[in-house]
């Protein structure tokens, strides 16, 4: 190995500044930890003459990140441009192709072509690394992927976007609805104009994919993910959830069931003291059950430039070093097909909420329903809606575990018997 | 690199007998994640008749665990004797002295010798390797090793003995003495017959040197840590705690100071909302403080069979992949000599408990020697001294940020004014 490590990044927004500005803080600390001298030798950037607070003074710059992932003048490429086609994807495949090991924090493209891509880099005797890609600073693609070798993974869940878990714990701490808290994480750099990805449970699924296929040795399945968003949770659902012990969270999990493995992002009802129930604000978290280690919890900062650029430049510190992993833990032929586990057959505890109307019977109907179906109650709360009309009642069921398409047959049925007058909110209870 | 990696383990205990199911369950995982087939070829232990419900059948079994280090028949030899000197210190050096690679669960013999084993290692070119001596089953050396490599940590602190938290845990949730809740720790096998080390704070200090050394870069001083263990920790100062918004924890403490690492393992009061105080029973947990990630906290089983072959394993894996990082993450010329600040310098604020003579001005008197150092005061409760003669009262008093030094000037002084009737209680407040 040479003395030197010439790092190429094409992306100067708030990561790739960020990278920059480290690389350089830490360069001595670096060289002592990797026996290399870490230079930053290359940039690529839509525009060249914007000030990034980052000393940019020992790179070339490069209109066309093709270009530089190509170039002989850098033997590590950083892509943080972002996308899952365009230019990333064309450069990554450029410098896996050149045999350049590559660093990014593109979950979007690792959930597209992550298979594809690591077979590219398997080809050409390349790295590729991507610990920013999930969970922004916290070092879960390295713990499932190298500290957690001896073991079976059972489960894999965690809070994986910071927009939504900020939503929802302002909803809960200052009594707001959803409309109010969304319009509060755009006001603060929180959420997008456009939130969709975010509060859809997009970005969720993007980096559930990755640790599905980190923890299960799977072929990544981004496809295969059912997905809900936070949009329909109310206030009235977090105040029942804390009525009831419990906090509602947006999670991802992923799964090991009979058949296969059940991706699944959606608003979850954990126990108020979870350890998960207790991560906040922008802060992610990632817990990990498994077999020799039983469960593990990190929590950390999900996103921030300075965050994510210190998982880079771990990413660039390995590599430099010459550590050599596979990027998904296994070459890619032992990779296995995820065989899905659809939703409805997706065993566990529900939360039910329902408008029922109040006349004689409706309660009993419901319950019956739920009987048929053998679905059996822990916990049954029933009160005038706020703010409703008067001949509504709020019903809140809570139910052991069960399956899915029972839940789902049994609504169906409560709706054609008339009885509530909306569509009812179902909401997972995930088990610590 | 050979194809196959002959693994050789001395000490069948828990551990090693785990470590030896661990490897034989997940064989073919480890085959496919490292590219080699590991082999359990030799063990060593006390009795080798021993039902250990491990299969040792591909295994040689050596009387002497030096001889296993130095067996021509093995390639990685794995240290889970304990102790930091004898057999433990000879069969390790005899390994590395052979150029074997070591992984060691044994925090005693690093926190004494790490250093010098780190060197032996160097020298001889062969890996040391001991994520499983502190926390477990939590990935925290690798962590901090390499997750972080590209941060400079300001602090890190945990809880890093199960022992001490099931106590504390045990004597708040259920209203429990000290005594009582020892007795059943013992009962269920949470601590030792002699349990000073633990309770002591000394299993949690050879802990801390560790983390301090990979944090810092610094060369392992296990003794300059000022350790107080948790005898002290009365129910009233529990229920004093949780009352004022705080918890109990028996932490280890690094902390970068102006003029070098402050080392420190006492009780500590926790904000009761902070992830560290959500951590209970005989869980483990460790915070990062640092530059770019700001905070990361890790939580999981510190002990076990089971967890901690989980870190031996990994250890294990990563040495099959070839992975070479220096054992405190740098190499051991470029570990700087720690320079301690020393307790008295100490800077945070206090929970001060007292029994004060139920006399005129008594609290004037505490009150003033408090204001004459300077030392300003955020909360202050007093009431009847539960179960005391009715001359006592309680005074309680948390500070706000000031010297340790100053803290102990005024209680001399309090103490000399004969207004109290028995020795402070102290507990520094760990700020998050």
């Amino acid at each position: 190995m040479s003395e030197i490590m010439r790092v190429g990044i094409a992306g100067l927004g708030t990561v790739g500044a960020a990278v920059a500005r480290l690389l350089r803080r830490q360069a001595e600390a670096l060289t002592a930890r990797t026996g290399r001298r870490i230079v930053l030798a290359g940039v690529s950037a839509r525009d060249a003459a914007k000030e990034r607070r980052a000393d940019l003074s020992s790179a070339e710059f490069f209109q066309d990140p093709v270009k530089l992932a190509a170039s002989p003048s850098i033997d590590l490429f950083v892509e943080l441009i972002g996308g899952s086609e365009g230019p990333a994807r064309a450069c990554v495949e450029t410098a896996l192709a050149h045999g350049k090991p590559v660093v990014t924090a593109n979950k979007a493209m690792l959930a597209a072509h992550g298979l594809h891509l690591a077979a590219l880099a398997e080809e050409n005797h390349a790295a590729l690394a991507f610990e920013a890609s999930v969970a922004g600073g916290i070092p879960i693609v390295k713990t499932l992927r190298e500290g957690l070798a001896g073991n079976s993974v059972e489960r894999v869940y965690g809070i994986l976007n910071g927009t939504c878990n900020y939503i929802l714990s302002r909803m809960e701490q200052e009594q707001l609805s959803f409309e109010e808290c969304l319009k509060e994480a755009q006001r603060l750099g929180y959420a997008e104009a456009d939130p969709t990805f975010d509060i859809g449970g997009f970005d969720t699924a993007h980096k559930l994919a990755i640790l599905t296929s980190l923890a299960f040795g799977t072929r990544i399945a981004a496809s295969a993910i059912d997905i809900e968003g936070i949009e329909r949770v109310t206030l009235a659902d977090i105040d029942a959830a804390a009525e009831l012990g419990y906090r509602i969270k947006l999670l991802g999990v992923a799964q090991r069931t009979a058949e296969g493995v059940e991706q699944r992002v959606h608003p979850t009802m954990v126990g108020k003291n979870s350890a998960i129930a207790q991560v906040m604000g922008v802060l992610n978290a990632v817990t990990i059950d498994a077999d020799a280690v039983h469960e593990l919890t990190l929590v950390g900062p999900g996103a921030g430039g300075d965050a994510t650029a210190s998982a880079v430049v771990a990413d660039i510190a390995d590599i430099a070093k010459g550590v050599r992993s596979a990027p998904f833990g296994l070459p890619t032929a032992k990779l296995a097909e995820l065989t899905r586990t659809p939703m409805r057959r997706h065993e566990g505890g529900y939360y039910i909420r329902m408008s029922a109307r109040d006349v004689a019977g409706a309660f009993a109907k419901i319950a019956t329903r739920m009987a048929e179906r053998r679905i059996s109650l822990e916990s049954i709360v029933q009160r005038g809606k706020r703010g409703a009309p008067g001949d509504c009642v709020d019903v809140i069921l809570i139910t052991h575990a069960t399956s899915e398409h029972l839940v789902r047959e049994a609504l169906d049925l409560i709706d054609q018997d008339g009885v509530i007058v909306s569509r009812a909110q179902v909401i997972r209870i995930e088990r610590e």
